[in-house]
């Protein structure tokens, strides 16, 4: 079921399915062939998901455009990709039409939902709506058999660093990832489940949870645009879904909302699976306790399908320790290897003590970049093995915490600081809404840790929040700066934008207090 | 966990990974090479699950004989298969030793467990014993990278019409079964669960459960030869497995001795697998009620992995319906497709009503039979579907229910009638405690049904259950002729023995009671 401007729309896989036959029918009648790129420009919902299993069917690639990028970094992907043709919501045509011209290798745009295309001046580009254009098309396709490890779909990272980077999933990788994702111990999507998507399907493929919905049977929910804290409670009210998929900061946000609106009867949640960043203690603690949902996070990246690992607690296990478990990043999923490697290329053990950067491999991590040079290649993938940029640690019985980026470690007098752990303390605190935790030159130590704060309500001393600091971790570790902001930028995949926040400091753009 | 004479054995899968690099060591070492058949003669063991991962990692193929076969059969297995070592269980020496004499390509006999095989007389065989074999073995092995389509493993057929037949698996498709036999409607595995294997894992590879539970880290308890009610019972009390997977012959005798033992704890159990045969509706009841265990079956066969489709009932659903679900053969597993053909060849729809033969296709679906003509071939295979000679029908949401095998069907004046629907039925009678019913000659109808019947208690009148039956069934349907036996004759795997029972009738060697 889709969410719309008044209720919400319903269908069945078996009219799904149709409708991928008429969108594969269709854009083979505009010349899409095998291994051409399809893209998409769109919010979750059904034609969205019509498009995920037409396109990669009929032996295409479909190329879901992240919306949330910077919009040279939206061209900067369709070109690289050389996409042929882009699917659009009518809702983000405001934001796609300035892009357009800048499209290099799109000859046809399709716009999903009540736009009038005829309107629509875009030289060298035909427009047509999506509803015209299946018109008419059979109800079914001669689907032709695949090579499983061709490429089916594409995303790019979000670039944090440098330009964006494209990973292509292939038929195999996506049905291994879907199977391992449905497990009990992992997602674990039965057909009696109506999974909430709120994960973007331009972010990794939404965990791939459409296509392991249609594995195993499990109803989707898909919010559309409705993501803001209010539609999306009534979504989830109306629909009663079972599980929810998606960011923190999308779950930090509605469960405020909730909270102001006791009202609002959301007991049809049993799990709530997140990912993309840490969920802090006190979100999965409201959770359990407020609401009876499990909040469980799980580790992973564009580059990995994205699932890694996943933390599901025992139901052995007591609150505390289940919490504490969740809080984590989990076990590794079966056929995902994974090693810890220090700064002199050593691998180390799994003690739960040694830090280093988190290397993984298997049969869904990917083993290059799509069109990158060797040597963007060599810097990311170390004898088959990924990369990850991740800082943790990994316990004897294979639990992965994570302590922080690669990039965001802070390094004081010899001794690193976890970015990570500082911010999730913070979080914690009632007064604070939201906590980043940066690096910044020290001329004794070489850095410190150096924590931006915002606030919940009223004002407090940064000393005061310091103090509830001290009971938690090593005085060492302490920050001394500390930046009271009103709120702190995103990339556009729901993180703090570290970056930002480190360019603002070197430029004397944050007002530092001193404590 | 692993049921002894006195207690049982726990180790770990790390232990278990140990002893699978020594046994490869050591099978390596008396010249075991890429692709060479491996056999096993043992019940459902720790060196057992060893073997099950050692010889396939090390790039040969385990052979798991049924020890249940006629002897004649499991010569004609071994010679078949080439089997060059037998690793065999010292409880069943007494089986093997008169077999080996006829074995043409082993070479070597390992026994496991406390025998004197310096005793053993075995001329051109070199016997020795597991524990010393393993002595001195490294506990880690350069396992190979094999090709995920080369065999892993091979099991045959139990024959029940011409000789055993070979079917062989790979890697790939003993891991896709694996994974799609763990997902949450299906055997739902988790590493919360204690899974108790009963079905041997000389049959169809104990279905894959000692490959799914290392795949999501359930742990396994192994009853060796202990299946007797009263072992298995107090192995169950000891060391309370949650789920339970095996044929329904034996969770019959072990509900009649539960409930003749009300003492006996077997709470720790929530549910039970039952394949191989049809689970009476009288049997799945008594579970449900009596002790809360949900008794599901799912259908297939040796050619399917087995894992065809699968009967979780709804948790929406009320008893009633589930128990109806439950007896049933389910939904078939994504992945494997399924069709019905009529005697024509024409395809039949999904109404639940036109009876037809199932065929099936999948990942983890033999295309053929070790090293058998190809006159053999096309008899059991057509257009890439496995024939699987199953008669049933298949509801429009997709559920099968399975009537007749295609040889034990009865054409009574050009109508079908079920075999396995008259079985039920005279099972759920209380002083019925088995019930097979063949079809034999009539002049006038061609075939009709004969009931042989083995009695719980006391006597009974033929005119009684007949009475019983027509509450149940069209009149037409009802069988004349009636057989009280003892006992009734099983097949290797569970199975009655129709094959013999047609042939005592057509010796006149039943007492046939008219009603």
């Amino acid at each position: 079921m889709t969410a719309g401007q008044e209720g919400h729309s319903t269908t069945t896989y078996a009219e799904t399915g149709r409708n991928a036959a008429r969108l594969a029918g269709a854009l083979r009648a505009i010349g899409v062939g095998e291994g051409d790129r399809v893209a998409t420009f769109m919010w979750n919902n059904q034609q969205h998901v019509e498009a995920y299993f037409a396109v990669p069917a009929m032996g295409a690639v479909i190329h879901p455009l992240n919306v949330r990028l910077f919009p040279e970094q939206i061209v900067y992907t369709a070109n690289h990709a050389e996409d042929q043709v882009v699917i659009v919501d009518h809702s983000l045509l405001p934001v796609f039409l300035p892009l357009l011209p800048g499209l290099r290798s799109v000859r046809h745009v399709i716009v999903n939902g009540p736009a009038n295309v005829s309107v629509l001046d875009a030289p060298g580009v035909e427009v047509q709506s999506y509803e015209a254009l299946l018109h008419g098309q059979p109800d079914s396709y001669a689907w032709p058999e695949v090579d499983e490890r061709s490429a089916a779909a594409m995303c790019y990272t979000s670039g944090t660093t440098g330009d964006p980077k494209g990973v292509v999933y292939s038929h195999r990788s996506i049905y291994l990832h879907s199977m391992a994702a449905s497990l009990p111990d992992v997602i674990a999507l039965s057909r009696e489940d109506l999974a909430l998507a709120v994960v973007p399907q331009f972010h990794v493929l939404a965990w791939s949870l459409p296509y392991g919905a249609f594995l195993t049977g499990a109803s989707l929910a898909m919010p559309d645009r409705f993501l803001a804290p209010e539609p999306l409670a009534a979504f989830i009210a109306a629909v009663r879904p079972t599980k929810g998929v998606g960011v923190p900061t999308v779950w930090g946000n509605l469960l405020r909302y909730l909270e102001a609106h006791p009202e609002i009867d959301i007991s049809s949640m049993e799990e709530i699976v997140a990912g993309g960043s840490a969920s802090p203690e006190s979100m999965v603690r409201a959770y359990a306790e407020r609401y009876g949902i499990t909040l469980m996070q799980g580790w992973g990246m564009t580059e990995t399908s994205p699932l890694g690992s996943f933390a599901r607690p025992s139901a052995a296990a007591g609150v505390q320790k289940s919490i504490a478990h969740q809080t984590g990043q989990g076990r590794f999923c079966a056929q995902v290897e994974a090693r810890l490697i220090d700064e002199h290329g050593d691998e180390l053990p799994w003690d739960n003590t040694s830090v280093g950067e988190l290397q993984v491999r298997g049969p869904w991590v990917t083993g290059s970049y799509y069109g990158e040079d060797t040597g963007t290649q060599d810097d990311r993938f170390s004898d088959g093995w990924l990369r990850t940029g991740d800082m943790g640690r990994i316990s004897p019985d294979g639990c992965l915490t994570l302590t922080d980026r690669m990039k965001d470690v802070i390094k004081s007098g010899g001794e690193w600081i976890s970015s990570v752990e500082l911010e999730n303390h913070l979080a914690d605190h009632p007064a604070v809404l939201e906590a980043c935790v940066i690096g910044v030159p020290d001329d004794k130590w070489g850095e410190r840790p150096l924590a931006c704060v915002v606030l919940a309500d009223g004002p407090i001393e940064a000393s005061e929040l310091k103090n509830f600091l001290n009971d938690r971790i090593a005085r060492w570790q302490l920050p001394e700066r500390w930046v009271f902001l009103p709120s702190i930028a995103m990339t556009s995949t729901g993180k703090y934008d570290k970056k930002a926040l480190r360019e603002q400091y070197a430029q004397g753009a944050l007002r530092v207090v001193m404590a």
